[in-house]
């Protein structure tokens, strides 16, 4: 049985709560939180859960084996050192850091220890997801050739990051996992409408080695809610809308073979794009969290690399810092340091 | 009555021959084209109907007061200029010309002659568009804050041009006629997947002087076809769909008020940003291009600057000059000139 | 405060448990079931809270002034019953009863001893079909044409009732709160697919004295989810579609102006029927379910008669058991009692 | 070469004077008209084709081997009988005849004559409908349940017939065409809102020998434009919603299996239900009409059975003669008699 102690119970706090208290082989053992008025209510909801405001006590005290922290992300880094130094697993919320010197020396700081340090992309968890993972895996959308993603929608304004660390996170967290290609460069470009606040509007590209593109395209002001990829192959393309209830993947039958035939003959099999079948594979309604959470406490019991391990979330604030950097620069390209 | 020649029958000649054919004060005298093919064809469909390849001698012909140019755009300029010493008005395709340089040579040439210049920004005169520019210039849209455009679906390679001047300019051509502002500088990403081709896939940001952020994202090798733009206003904000068969527009009652509350009063006017009530206005059915060639013949016989004159075809020309120099610095932001 | 026990916790009942638990003047007494297994589910759930199997016990306890109940169809009499005679307000599950004579037989009951009696049409409570009520009761819409609802999916083969009596019962208690009319004969088709069992697809016609004609689509077997409603008035048309996460009402501007015009200009109005705008009104997003625990208290503790009383319930099991007989005679007509 | 005459050029004439003149076999040999305005208009459209108001002396001229017919149902009959009789083949619009009895003359008399009738359902040349029967006739959707079809949209009142015999008739003829079983008794209900006029929205129900039962749904008051079709089979289910540019049919992996299980077991197939892929086949862009025409001349050249020929007419004109007889009935179901 691994003891689990949940810190930070404010937006998403809860959900790890409600759902380590259910998770096999896992212990709800304690739920750490500075605010006394959010522990009281977890406390009521939650009778018998042990609460505490001090969390150097209940690292000390040897009731807990692992932390899931769900805290603003400037606080993601101390936490999560302090915890690896008193030798517990860590789950983090993403982004997994504020910057990328952070994320390195909990990447380092894991290693060293020999822990757990798995960040919470949880996208990576869901079917619709994993299903879009072994269509690349298997070829069976053959080279790819574009990654769009949208996702805009209304939203709250956060205090401590801009639009693309509150929302690509999200879809750069489903990139590196899908795709297993890492970009070398980015262009970012934005606004913020606020005086003296964060960008509210985004747009990012990533540049790869390979003939692939990225886009990301973000919102906090859009009065239409979007959130759709398309991943564009030489053989089929995926489209992703998570907004839809059922059919969130369709496959297009029919990808762009751009490389091998003469410009004439090329332009005849472009307009044979349409040609192609579509295809909405189904996905299982199995909730993402809950694998997880599953998949934190087998890794720690079984000594595994989780699939969204440390390096997984310093891949993405590697690309998160270089975008706030061509942010900027009005767009200028900014290189991404490889490796992790 | 207004003596018209057609020159060019390729893809978009058919249409203007159909059209200037029926419009009140016009007379389409000649269509010109070198392909001899096309010609005949034109023949056989529009029986005595005066055809030629000799472009000069119907110019000196007198046969003709103007010409409605709809060949590839590397040739717009040489045609035009070509017209405009002969002493003729001229509709010109879009984008006007290859370079800023020709279009603001033909700008100069038409004022010096006292001729008309217009150029083929259909959208302008499209109900859905002169409904958004309605919407923006009563203010009811309030302050723009963001102009997100998407124009994506599996399309023909160009010979000529990339995606950004294929698909872009009529975005550019829509915002240009619609918001009456103009960007400052740009920046643009893209990528060619066919050896030795333009790029198929774009994105390009717009910044303008005020708190207005422009976005347009393009694509040939999209399995799905969106045309889709938001207009993002500090009252209100619209949609155009321009897929969608009816109800092309959208106007959604609450737009995002982010200058003038605390951030704490923002946050709850944002949520409440949902709570208006959306509007969809009825839109007429009639044929832009009818609209536009009837005023193109309204401009010469009444002496009137024309709604999409040559400063417009200039003014987005510059934005597609400056987008391409940015595509291949990845990104970096590129000034535009200011004035036209 | 208000006493309340809930009777029958399977389907539907823990709803009502969260929703009385919680409900302003409501206290929740009890909770009746005859599983034992599903009485300890929710006394696990809800420490402290009473569980029996005795019904009769329960009533003659003096603990609770009113039953919700929520059991098979076929149950609902009995209990209800037995409830009035114990002087306890009821409120119940649709459809109210499975027989017309007792649905009478409760309403008569329940004035007799000067209680509440209320049936669940939960729908009544939502905003969306108050919005409807309000654009027929001001005359918004005009004269009403037709009713026309379609509400298809893949569903559980229920046991007891046929789909008519599972899922239009919903249609037609929205329809009998929204348009005040109450039909006068119907026409009902059907097939039971299953050798024995009940109809699982279904279609009901509801004929008026006035010039409205209302048309049900049922369909247990459909692999696509539909639930739409459109009101057609000589004014204005409704089309209130429930799946839509917002917009669920959208209100053409023109209805179908059929009864003044001659013939010829009508045919002109009708092409003109599409010219109107659209607009969809805000709704407001409060449970439905918490306003009818709220209404159900109020009418107890003020002695008002709910909106959604048992005369109510009595209308729309009359159009049940009707269409029950017509579609034995494969649609031939049957009458409808008036009053109620 | 066989030498065919339009007869009609009002609405849909036009269509069949484009086609003809451009099918391979065909000549178009002449138009036949009583209103001298509309000749006119397609003599300055169509420059030395023959124009007549003379039937018979067209009939008689022995400058035409076949008609097609496109004028008012009610004179579908005589011009048919007419032109059979003087030795022509025959096309004519559907519905076939205003009744059965004219339709049994006719079958009976191109049989005698040994001449092709055949009748223009042009949906049975749709490459949508071609697949469905294609999939029904394959056993891919197994034993049929149901034929759901819903057509509504703000349409023209029709001065000859109500909404059944205007919009049904295009359904009845696709059923009749892709299931190959026919009705043994119908139910219909409807409402004329206009003093003397026909049904402007309708309801009908037919109902087989098998376990198969159909439901049509019309409306020309309806603000919404609905042109959708499922088709329930026991393992595969078919959406056909004829208004998406693509993506037109749409196949559910998993039909409803209710005939081989017990009730418990079912229960669970049936929540399994949406568990399966959903496939979108690609469809040929062809014209509907040009397969048609292109067939008849087939028929005609080849001594052929056309595929909707004059006895699949006249079955849909029995289900339409029924519909109306119980449409005054309101509902009551009324017999069709077999054979055809």
């Amino acid at each position: 049985m691994v003891n689990i102690a949940v810190i930070g119970c404010g937006y998403w706090g809860p959900n790890l709560i409600r759902n380590f208290s259910s998770t096999p082989g896992a212990h709800l053992a304690a739920v750490c939180d500075l605010n006394a008025d959010r522990l009281r209510k977890v406390s009521e909801q939650n009778p018998g859960l042990h609460t505490t405001a001090d969390y150097a006590a209940l690292l000390a005290s040897g009731k807990v084996d692992a932390v899931a922290i769900a805290t603003p992300v400037s606080s993601h880094f101390p936490l999560a050192k302090q915890a690896l130094e008193a030798g517990k697993h860590v789950l983090v919320e993403k982004p997994m850091t504020a910057t990328v010197a952070e994320a390195e020396e909990l990447v380092a700081l894991a290693a060293k220890k020999g822990l757990v340090l798995m960040v919470d992309h949880t996208f990576a968890y869901t079917s619709a997801v994993r299903k879009i993972k072994e269509l690349v895996d298997t070829g069976e959308l053959g080279q790819l050739l574009y990654y769009d993603s949208v996702r805009i929608n209304l939203g709250l304004f956060q205090h401590d990051v801009n639009v693309l660390w509150d929302l690509a996170v999200h879809d750069l967290a489903i990139m590196d996992f899908a795709l297993g290609q890492q970009p070398v460069a980015v262009s970012a470009t934005g606004l913020a409408h606020l005086q003296g606040q964060h960008e509210d509007v985004a747009f990012l590209t990533c540049f790869f080695e390979s003939s692939l593109i990225a886009h990301f395209h973000l919102n906090w002001l859009s009065p239409l809610k979007v959130r759709r990829t398309i991943i564009g192959g030489e053989k089929k393309s995926v489209v992703y809308d998570d907004i839809e209830p059922s059919e969130k993947l369709k496959i297009y039958d029919r990808g762009a073979s751009v490389n091998e035939q003469s410009l004439e003959s090329m332009r005849r099999t472009l307009v044979d794009y349409r040609m192609g079948d579509m295809w909405a594979p189904h996905l299982g309604q199995g909730e993402a969290l809950r694998a997880e959470s599953t998949h934190f406490v087998e890794c720690i019991t079984q000594k595994k690399t989780p699939v969204t391990d440390g390096r997984a979330g310093l891949r993405v604030v590697r690309i998160l810092e270089a975008a706030n950097e061509s942010l900027k620069l009005r767009g200028a390209p900014v290189k991404i340091k490889a490796g992790a």
